[in-house]
């Protein structure tokens, strides 16, 4: 064999010493190894160790090899955020398998779509969602769909209502596992870790799969972004199903920080458990910090030092601005979507900003901002020609994202991976200028997105499900700004002719059946909060003049 | 082409918009990007801003393109730590060339080696260590070696002797450059970006290649082993010719930090320089630290914050970690080799160590500690089994490495490498125990060590031994071939000025005090049998060339 004429490529390859496949859980191995007593989770009276949590991985990860659970194969979770749910970040990738994780407010038919989808092997689910996922498992059954192995979460901290409908307890199922289990990381970082689903605003969800390259980068890019110190304690307030928590669950182990579990979106809750475990770090959308924010003062007493947050899902607010600057806590505005890992810019505050007044800091804080250190590009461009636009905060243009946190692709779906990454670059479908010091700002979300509490609704599913009531012969569903939301949806509907109600009282009956209609096809969330009937406007080609209602939302959210 | 079975394998492939080559320059480019204006190095009365320094950068990246320079080709420089070492450390690598960085104080014929060894097609070189460069050159040139091509640096800070000895002075050079060249990173994480040859002690030098996937990782794994926060103010005690200064010219880009340029170590300077530009980090051998420790009250004046700094080389002695703790700075101690890119292991801090006495705290803090959280392994094995060593604090071992930040390769020394590689994992050579909490702690170079009756003695716990005697100003141990026991410890000990023995009847007094001292402390078979008083040959780093006095050894007993 001729020797390679560049020296600095002979006899100088990859072997065991010198090259590891990047993955996340390396990091987790990382805290086990170095702080192994030092408290990784608490649940309620419960607390675990790294070491405990590695151990506790590698039994969920011998117990899904011992049903031949490995490359290839997906393991989909119903859960809330508890320690069965870090498990399953921290083991199910030892196995070589993916990781789907399920929003907990999906309605049935949307949680069947994706076991089916995602072909998953085993499903585990937390009690209090079993009702939805008992309902997609029928439906999965009545297809003739091979269903997947169900296993129960019955955590103590849990109360509420909800049957067991698996063939095991998760507790009592990885107590049968092998806390030594011998395991190997994939051998290629390109390889999945994880598959989340997007409302996508046309047609079926789409499956965005990441890789272990990725989410490891983005993990240790949390750390950068955020300068993260050692040992921070982690609340739990964002759902762990969005984007893995954006990367979050292995971030902490990479500083050997804190996971603090939380169920439910409760003010009393968090500031309770921010008091009594001293939380230094939280995520979530701006619901969540308003509801802290406007929590009655006694139950912040005693907070004396500075929690960190970060917001995402919609410019945080003056309101939130102040809110947060009066109780001494300190938020950074971050942007992303599950096709980059979660947040993969961040509105990095400069110095200069401290001497702005409050509308000012409002404006520079709303930005979505600079690209993570860890991410190679963030732009704007002309999404026809590919150039990009001046820094001039003026000039619209998509949003687009290049670089190692962006996702492998859309799984089962070449058609709409090569249209997201048409041009090289990730198109995020968002609109938004750059200021002349290159922070990005958003001005309009992709048009068709609703987003309420931190949800992703999409408009056109919610379209589709009036579509299929009798009355209706055209609909265009629309985001009205609401102080609490965010963002809630109103549908406009144009009904048939011979469904025109006649009277105001039948009117009223008629919006309240539409609504009922979707909250049998839909999860709540995501149904219309008011119908209003009318002519629906629409172009000369018949297309449905979206613009006009969101102008006419607004406006009615301004006077309302 | 058949479908890949692996549904998460199949058509979710790299391409440019969710694909980046790690390298540690995109950092620079990130700096650059977000805080263009901000303060990137300081050098005498110069200021470049980040956006300064990636413009520099490319201006050398395209003079160096001019002269055809690419992948493949070395790029060797020797320079203090200035803002030209700098631009070498971020401009060489857009090339795809590799940046080879010659220690300032070698001799002329180890350059001359190195630069044949290498092939550098071009060399950088301050004024002030032309002497012995010009040298190197003219004995290049008189073994028919085709030279480089000589660019002089002649620094407005240096004022001291040395010619130039170029073709161009590098300002002028670079000044007819351009500062927005076009550039393309490695399309390889695994291409080469370093060059580091180490000061073997038998043999010619070996040239330690490292990639750019590595020195990004390391680059950010400073951040999370040190918990750096942004905006740091680094100052260069650490010579850049030392394994890339750790990484750490790629490190600060990473968290937008500033670089204090040094050209010597000098207590006064240092310290005006940190009290100046409010230093918050630096790095450094112990005896940089000493230095600073030692310095008069008055030069500290004025610093009340808590500087940082890292210590390798050896374990920080007593008198480091109290006088580092009387000055209120926090010191901590980092262990790695070249081949592992600087640091990779770090001693990290417990929260118990400081209810220690301070023999309890210099012990612990003396550890080499655990493994960077960007390297897969760190532990201490049998070399002739593999075998991991109980984790008992006393079973010894060698200290091996692997992972991400472990070097290609030597250049051109497939021989060396495999045995450095040998069974999967980096070879120290340096011999260790780890201790029940799962530290490291280094006994000794494996050639260090003396065998002596078939017991072994490691000659750094005699040299700990020595130093406790008050009259000990430096000492080595060796092996001396002894007939009866195999070896047996011969001690060369430098004495302090004021403690030279006036007549042999005094020396020998000496001497058998010191054998009395090492007696109180150890077991007699490990005690010097001998001690010769004299001044102990060091390397240009400082570093003791127990090689000259083992060989002494050896033909003292020859003779003898």
């Amino acid at each position: 064999m001729p020797t390679h004429p560049n020296p600095y490529r002979r006899d100088l390859d990859r072997n065991a010493a010198n090259h590891a496949p990047l993955s996340p859980v390396s990091l987790v191995e990382w805290a086990a190894d170095v702080f192994p007593d030092r408290c990784a989770a608490i649940h309620g009276p419960l607390r675990y160790s790294w070491s405990q949590m590695l151990a506790r991985a590698r039994r969920l990860a011998s117990v899904l090899a011992a049903r031949d659970i490995g490359a290839g194969d997906t393991v989909s979770v119903v859960l809330p955020n508890i320690p069965a749910m870090l498990d399953a970040h921290y083991g199910v990738p030892l196995t070589g398998a993916v990781l789907n994780t399920i929003n907990t407010r999906l309605d049935a038919a949307t949680i069947a779509f994706q076991l089916r989808h995602s072909g998953a092997k085993v499903l585990i689910v937390d009690r209090e969602f079993s009702p939805a996922v008992a309902q997609a498992l029928a439906q999965l059954d009545a297809s003739g769909h091979e269903p997947p192995f169900v296993v129960d979460v019955d955590d103590p901290v849990y109360d509420g209502p909800g049957e067991r409908i698996g063939t095991v307890e998760y507790e009592d199922w990885i107590a049968g596992g092998d806390p030594a289990h011998r395991y190997a990381l994939p051998p290629d970082e390109w390889d999945a870790i994880g598959l989340n689903y997007t409302s996508g605003t046309t047609g079926d969800p789409k499956g965005v799969v990441v890789h272990h390259r990725g989410a490891y980068l983005n993990a240790v890019g949390n750390v950068l972004a955020w300068s993260l110190p050692r040992h921070p304690v982690y609340l739990w307030t964002l759902p762990l199903f969005h984007c893995n928590g954006w990367c979050f669950p292995w971030t902490l182990p990479a500083v050997a920080g804190t996971n603090v579990c939380l169920r439910r979106i409760d003010p009393t809750l968090i500031l309770g458990m921010v008091r009594e475990h001293r939380v230094t770090h939280y995520c979530g959308a701006p619901i969540v910090h308003s509801a802290l924010i406007n929590a009655p003062a006694e139950l912040k007493a005693g907070i004396d030092w500075t929690v960190k947050a970060m917001v995402a899902g919609a410019a945080p607010p003056a309101s939130m601005i102040e809110g947060m600057e009066r109780m001494g806590w300190e938020v950074t505005h971050v942007y992303g979507l599950t096709e980059v890992y979660g947040p993969a810019s961040v509105c990095v505050k400069r110095d200069e900003w401290q001497a702005l007044d409050l509308a000012g800091r409002v404006d520079r804080n709303g930005r979505q901002g600079v690209r993570y250190q860890v991410q190679q590009g963030l732009t704007v461009v002309d999404p026809e020609t590919m150039q990009v636009v001046p820094r001039d905060g003026e000039t619209m243009g998509e949003v687009v994202f290049r670089g190692n946190i962006v996702m492998k692709g859309y799984l089962k779906n070449p058609k709409a991976s090569a249209e997201a990454f048409r041009g090289g670059w990730f198109h995020t479908g968002d609109l938004g200028v750059v200021h002349p010091d290159g922070y990005v700002k958003l001005k309009d979300r992709a048009k068709d997105i609703i987003i309420s509490g931190g949800e992703n609704i999409s408009s056109i599913e919610v379209e589709d499900a009036l579509y299929k009531h009798p009355a209706v012969l055209a609909c265009a569903v629309v985001a009205r700004p609401d102080p609490k939301w965010g963002e809630t949806p109103l549908a406009f509907v144009e009904l048939k002719a011979d469904r025109e109600p006649a009277s105001p009282e039948a009117a009223k009956a008629l919006a309240d059946e539409l609504i009922a209609h979707c909250r049998s096809l839909l999860a709540h969330f995501k149904c219309p909060r008011e119908v209003r009937f009318g002519v629906v406007p629409k172009t000369s080609t018949g297309k449905i003049q979206k613009h006009l209602l969101r102008a006419q939302a607004r406006s009615a959210a301004a006077i309302g």
